[in-house]
């Protein structure tokens, strides 16, 4: 049997009990809106991972690479949605993932697209079924209601050969709320939006039977809007401090840390150095722009509890600095070399992404350890 | 043969004429300081990169972690500085390192560690090599000129097992500079401080030997001070926006870039949407308060001819977004969907870590692929 303090430093650790819950939350919020849940892997990007988060090898997925597809797919995860516009060049990657059996959706959000998916499917005799982005909210890519012709002529176009799906939608903006007035406006709105455009396009003769939506804000917000099909969430198994600072979760919710060591204090004794730096944390700095800044995170004894006052202030490779949020107030606390602390941090999908392992943690056992994977 | 429009993107790639004159300069700042190179390889962590850039298996390199101690020593790379200061924790792997015939140095700033080391090396009957870190600009960790008589008793215990190699000392204020001026004074002071502490430790009758200094910019900046015996230096064999801000080379000489492709707009065109997310670029902001702020990176078309004006203004996990650097200043040039481009990075160690293998490039053709490795 194997123990956090047999681990050793940086590492990625997950609280079994926190993600059960929000596995559930998230689970219990699509029951509630009466929409099929469709899990984002980018987070986990882990076969173990996935399989313990998903209730059965059948569930629908969203995934960020076609590497995810690939690996989560040959483990028998086959309903997956590949959630980034593809060029041309990848065609023949889609075509090989559908040709192994994957039951692999793309995405598309132009004509010139639509054309090339359709001209690569009938020359290579295979369907590639597709959602059309649509753009809810001026977050990223996408068309809008605005594009009234350009949707119409992209659904004829795929729908010639039955390859439309439905559309896709992202309400991405919800991620720079923090109230609940806003956050509900942003729920709303997505699901308004995008059942606006799918109404405009059925009411020209087109098959359009599906509406997916979804961001982790909006997933968990309730709206009264009816319409939508399917809702896609990632970053809500694990939580982070920038979900926490969007209101969506408590600091206590986040099953995600970071493992380290205390390795030094420097001469005036007002930093604590440990080792974790960028490469353990990530660079991400989510909360940077938010009501309350925490810095490259929060910092929790190794048992998990707050220590009040401290953030990582600061970090270079391996490296992670600890002062005193506010450093008028309170002296650092004593600290020890080899002292073990947890760090919260602001984006659980790019912690994640600096790691090969995440250790679950069952009490202070470690009661699995999940392969990881990057790239494309 | 394998070409540049072979490879699927996102990727990562190295021109090899860049590369080799960045080797090549690095080699001679450390012979016109008459001092002996230790490359840092934190930046290349791969086995085939750190046999292309080092004249021989015996020259010395410095690590960031002991992962790449024991991968690149594996391999033959056996004269390891590990840079980072070890928890108790640390000391079974250093071990281990030592007695699989690694010749592994750490760093100590502390009395504890230092009693630590000397008491597990008696015990366990080896010799661990010893650097004690110094401080010499208030950067992060280490002992400065008013620790003196920590210094001394940091350095009698060490020397009592004949485990004190010398002092080790990074610039790393240095990288806040952005003028030849304040570069001098920094690479001057790293050699002025650190001679200052190896002679009052001698003045002692302790044996200090080694005085081993360095960062990219003071590594690459003229200085007459003397008395440093080792020059260590790790991101110039790549380089990135960050240093050329810091002015120790131009845009021209950054070996790295992240190939990429359109894959869309949005629907007013003044958004260019790229494969290469933050997962491809890394969530590193280092020019962010520099006097050219270059965003997540500049644009580059696939032969690496920078275009004029574009910039990745802004990342999501897996979408790039490129616009106008001055909204006001021009449009943004046409771009279809399956355009491939090349984005010069802000920090090529951050912008590596993303990324499984690098490609050498000479000229369009792929000459190497090189397998990289993170952890710990």
């Amino acid at each position: 049997m194997k123990y956090i303090t047999d681990l050793s430093t940086p590492c990625l650790l997950i609280e079994k009990n926190k993600l059960d819950k929000n596995i559930q939350r998230i689970n219990q919020a699509a029951s509630k809106k009466s929409l099929s849940l469709r899990l984002h892997l980018k987070t986990v990007k882990s076969v173990e991972g996935a399989l313990y988060i998903l209730p059965a090898k059948d569930t629908p997925i969203a995934v960020s690479t076609l590497k995810e597809a690939e690996i989560l797919g040959k483990n028998g995860i086959t309903d997956i949605l590949y959630t980034v516009a593809i060029p041309p060049q990848k065609l023949d990657q889609v075509a090989s993932l559908i040709q192994n059996g994957i039951n692999l959706k793309v995405i598309v959000d132009s004509l010139e697209m639509a054309k090339a998916v359709t001209e690569y499917s009938n020359k290579n005799n295979l369907t590639i079924p597709c959602f059309i982005e649509i753009d809810v909210d001026g977050h990223r890519s996408g068309l809008t209601i605005n594009d009234e012709a350009m949707l119409i002529d992209i659904a004829k176009q795929l729908s010639q050969n039955n390859q439309l799906l439905g559309l896709m939608a992202h309400a991405g903006e919800s991620y720079s709320y923090e109230d609940p007035e806003s956050l509900l406006k942003s729920a709303n709105n997505e699901v308004e939006a995008s059942v606006k455009i799918a109404e405009m396009i059925r009411s020209n003769g087109i098959n359009c039977p599906e509406i997916s939506i979804g961001s982790t804000p909006t997933a968990l917000t309730e709206t009264d809007q009816q319409g939508a099909t399917e809702l896609r969430a990632g970053v809500c198994v694990f939580f982070d401090l920038f979900q926490a600072g969007v209101g969506v979760c408590n600091v206590k919710d986040i099953a995600l840390s970071v493992l380290t060591t205390v390795i030094g204090t420097n001469s005036t004794n007002d930093r604590i150095m440990i080792d974790a730096g960028w490469m353990a944390l990530s660079r991400d700095r989510g909360t940077a722009n938010q009501k309350v800044d925490q810095f490259y995170g929060l910092v929790c004894d190794e048992s998990g509890n707050l220590i009040d006052g401290l953030v990582v202030k600061s970090v270079n490779q391996e490296h992670g600095i600890i002062e005193m949020r506010d450093t008028n107030n309170g002296k650092l606390p004593e600290m020890p070399i080899g002292t073990r602390l947890r760090i919260l941090t602001n984006h659980a999908c790019a912690t994640s992404a600096q790691h090969g392992k995440y250790y679950l943690m069952d009490g202070e056992q470690i009661c699995s350890t999940w392969d990881r994977f990057n790239g494309w």
